[in-house]
């Protein structure tokens, strides 16, 4: 492994734990999918701004789905922490937390688009350990935790696997929207984006499912917050993936992100990218 | 209507006849939708490059669609003519042509996301009068023809209808990259970008169904093929919406071309792309 990069925690937890947790994670998916569905692709969506500064749409689906998560969580974790993007933060007393983010791609959600999703991410002493991304309008559910992932679609459950990608040359990468950077960051992504055959914009979390899926090689980002990375992180480290941030340290805290499938053309990437990280 | 903008053109077909033309549509994209399928988020998909100037990935789905697609034209109207994105063009003895794009938006084909979309045109002397754009993963097939527009989709078969939108400033704007523009177009692009609340990326002719669907309000796109645009200028329009080049005029060329679902942020959006137009 190159040097400055780090190694994924090595979590030991008792497998039986791990197996009720991440049946528990489906339960919060399926509440999720639940309170969002009847409002995507509505008409009149209720979009207030939480900001003035930045437009961020919150719709019913977002408030919605995260309610019905709490109160499963609190009926049945009271010592788990929550940290959701809606209701904010209730401390945790066990070292776990449920990290959650009811509708990841708002804006995708608000154009009709169905690359926005629900990540659900369990955290222990804030590492990520078990995560899950949910499309609940193409029934596409991706799951990870220490050693594996999976995709349950259509066509039935699939362990999910990245796939090789020998250089930068080679690579599908993706990004949310270029104009979200910064100067500096825009500067080090104009560099990937130029000797990466395939770009792709718009794709919010769902990039890191298809990272995970062996389809997409790269995604770069910045701005996120740990609720945006803690479902995810699980699933494409599962799938054999890496995760960092721009200076190839963890990634939970959010900020400027990378994953990857393979080192390769992380390491390529981040020769550049790291004259603009934080 | 303000000035310099042109009415769709006045087109009076026998009912039986649209009729007859909009169902054999449909067993176009059902051919093609066969052909297409077992390739998507397949493995080593063989993608070959077109060209060299520009990476253009081409699939066996794309040219399999197509394939499928000529020889039920073939087969059926033997005098319509056949202009497809991957074979050419079979010029019409009959004034009808059927202009095919079997995959459009390749790149997020390759990348694995369910934005790429099957458009099929029927044109009379090169003015589109029937389109279809069929998202086979999503099982998401919008029609459009002469005064009407529908979408059939999991839900059933309903009406398509643009809505309102009174000002760029609460639009939802769409292109597939900035980075396709020229310097001039994307100085045009910028204002719209700057201006409208949310601007998504990467959808190629999904957006265009987004806007038929009272979603999206505005698409901006340039570069394009007759064959990019046949399918869709019939869905939007039969919605409601228009399309137009950047000057405001006919569409069917391909191009620069501008969607909206009201023409007042068409308008507003074609102040400014008007100097960044051919």
């Amino acid at each position: 492994m190159p040097a400055g990069m780090t190694t994924p925690q090595p979590f030991s937890f008792p497998d039986d734990q791990i197996a009720t947790f991440r049946a528990f994670a489906d339960r919060l998916a399926d509440a999720a999918r639940e309170a969002i569905l009847p409002h995507f692709r509505t008409r009149g969506l209720d979009i207030e701004n939480k900001s003035k500064a930045a437009f961020d749409p919150v719709t019913e689906a977002d408030r919605g789905a995260e309610r019905a998560m709490r109160a499963l969580i609190e009926a049945t974790y009271p010592d788990h922490g929550i940290e959701g993007e809606e209701f904010g933060v209730k401390p945790s007393v066990s070292g776990w937390s449920w990290v959650l983010d009811p509708v990841d791609g708002t804006r995708a959600f608000v154009a009709g688009l169905p690359l926005w999703g629900t990540l659900i991410g369990l955290t222990w002493q804030s590492r990520p350990v078990i995560g899950i991304i949910d499309q609940a309008y193409l029934g596409e559910r991706f799951r990870g935790w220490p050693g594996g992932a999976e995709v349950e679609d259509r066509h039935g459950v699939r362990p999910l696997r990245v796939r090789p990608c020998a250089d930068l040359r080679e690579a599908v990468a993706a990004t949310t929207d270029v104009h979200l950077f910064t100067p500096s960051e825009a500067g080090g992504f104009e560099m990937v984006r130029r000797t990466a055959p395939i770009t792709r914009y718009g794709c919010d979390c769902y990039a890191y499912a298809m990272a995970a899926s062996g389809f997409v090689d790269l995604v770069i980002e910045s701005g996120l917050k740990p609720h945006d990375v803690a479902g995810l992180i699980p699933v494409v480290e599962g799938a054999g993936g890496l995760v960092t941030n721009w200076r190839g340290g963890p990634a939970w805290r959010g900020g400027q992100v990378i994953a990857a499938g393979d080192p390769r053309p992380h390491e390529q990437a981040l020769v550049v990218l790291r004259r603009a990280a934080d």
